[in-house]
């Protein structure tokens, strides 16, 4: 299978050349920065440590008329991301893209417009922390009934600021803190409720954001799902440089019947069968790219979908619709 | 000092009974059942232990006439709080109410009327987490600046359902779930922020409330304070039989230059100067009666003030409408 690459923006990538080296029948054909800034020296050395030989081109389309790959990842400037993949779909590739695969609704409709108008082609996210050890055994817990029906989910993403490239300073090039960050709680809401989303309300706030342009440093969000579900998203970039890790990632899930939780890497549960919390041995035999390709092979369904795309993308883009406009928003009569 | 106890409802008098051994210029001079269904009998053993001989009256306005006392521990039905509180506000008594000292809008309004007539009276309800050890701890390292400025606050209370009076089950005598549970949860926000205030966005659900009414068994709160500061709460009785304890309290604070959580009965900490998250020694050289009664004598001034109760009450009521009502609402609109 021929792969091709996009830009090399986000850092996510890794996910991608961690799983190359067990998937020898997938090659890296082609590589195209997302903007002339960007350097893709960095995936040239990847590639030369792998044995590919890539072409590399300035403009992608041109990459993707000349080489027509299979798959195409795309992580290019965050704004690209619609246009890249939609552009790669058209051309019958499946595309691996950089979450959020859009930042407005209307480059929304117009990656599921060309995803619809693709038959059989793959699309996903790079959404990492499914696949995480933690993450992914606390989901199967509650897929096989662990903690019952799902009444509650908090969520929360906590990282360091640090120091970040000039693009996270803009609306327009970083898409917002409940975009980027959120994302990834949403999709845990989502994945782990399996339920609907139906209304937000968020709020978000560029204060003592230490002179980072548009940035949100903090966030909430409050999500209604089906059945009376209620989720809460806290993201912020607060967490100090002392921390012992760049990020604070948690879950908590409770149901009718227990409660579970994520938190330093570690899963807890309490249930009818548990004396007090335990800890559950966590694994993920999954890898997000090898779980991309198998799809594609139809040797497997991968833990994400297009749909679970289009569905978190919506509620990334809704909930910091509320949260700019300081209202409730009702998915059904948004029409996203 | 003499004082007067009504009802024994909601299980928090018992702050009272401890501090009392402490305070032997406090004596209980009478009780009176705050519902002809309630059973005073176990007060009236905790007095002969502790050596007074209160009379007993089933007409609690009449006690407050007879014995004019000091002090009024008010621990009726819910929904009488505020009647009591007044009654006794307005006799010259000092009060020390169970929490929430209003379920209803013009509950907390004859409150607020009575307490401003009376000058000089003491009015604190029993929010006894205040002084817990490692609530105290933290508020005081927030306090210091251990963290700068505040930012963004996650609190939770996850409590057992198990069996609940008769009460429990409607909201004309309980409240509802919002008021009840939150109202420790809102003052954790209030009081870590030390900000006011600006809006609410809640939502809450009687569904798997076995059978218990109008109980509401998960809720969850969205509050924005002066400033952007941005606070959850999340509130359930979903927690399990088998849980290690009744409850799961918790608070999360972000500031500006730290991080500082209580969770488990412990407090942690991450700012500049600690290499990694710290656990900090957690104690409160203060009781919440004895705090209340030093603060009626002028030895101190109380960790909990009227004001702080009606703001907190106020939140209770706009959270609870919030949920009724599915949309935001603002504090300084809503003229609470």
């Amino acid at each position: 299978m021929k792969l091709c690459l996009i830009g090399n923006r986000g850092g996510h990538d890794k996910h991608v050349w961690d799983a190359l080296p067990h998937l020898p029948h997938v090659q890296v054909v082609g590589i195209a920065s997302g903007a002339p800034e960007d350097d893709v020296t960095p995936w040239l050395r990847r590639c030369d440590a792998l044995g590919f030989t890539p072409q590399v081109f300035t403009d992608y389309r041109q990459m993707l008329d000349r080489l027509r790959p299979d798959i195409v990842v795309v992580c290019g400037p965050f704004e690209l991301h619609a246009e890249m993949t939609a552009e790669a779909l058209r051309r019958g590739s499946h595309v691996f893209c950089e979450k959020p695969v859009a930042l407005t609704f209307e480059q929304l409709a117009q990656v599921k417009t060309a995803y619809t108008a693709s038959p059989g082609r793959h699309l996903a996210t790079i959404m990492n922390l499914r696949y995480d050890p933690a993450f992914y055994t606390a989901w199967r817990a509650v897929r096989d009934g662990a903690i019952g029906t799902v009444r509650l989910i908090n969520t929360q993403k906590s990282y360091r600021l640090g120091r970040r490239d000039a693009y996270y300073r803009n609306r327009a090039t970083y898409g917002g803190t409940i975009p980027w960050v959120g994302v990834h709680a949403f999709d845990w809401i989502y994945w782990y409720s399996g339920a609907a989303f139906t209304s937000v309300y968020a709020t978000h706030s560029m204060q003592y954001n230490q002179g980072n342009g548009d940035l949100e440093v903090s966030a909430l969000c409050h999500f209604t799902l089906t059945g009376e579900i209620f989720a809460s998203a806290s993201l912020d970039y607060l967490r100090p440089a002392t921390a012992p890790t760049h990020g604070d990632d948690r879950v908590r899930v409770m149901g009718t019947d227990g409660a579970l939780e994520v938190r330093g890497g570690q899963a807890y549960l309490i249930n009818a069968a548990t004396e007090g919390e335990v800890v559950l041995p966590v694994a993920c035999d999954r890898q997000i790219f090898q779980d991309f390709v198998e799809h594609i092979e139809g040797e497997t369904t991968a833990l994400l979908t297009a749909d679970d795309v289009f569905a978190v993308t919506a509620a990334c883009l809704l909930a910091r619709q509320s949260a700019d406009e300081g209202r409730v928003i009702e998915f059904e009569r948004s029409n996203v």
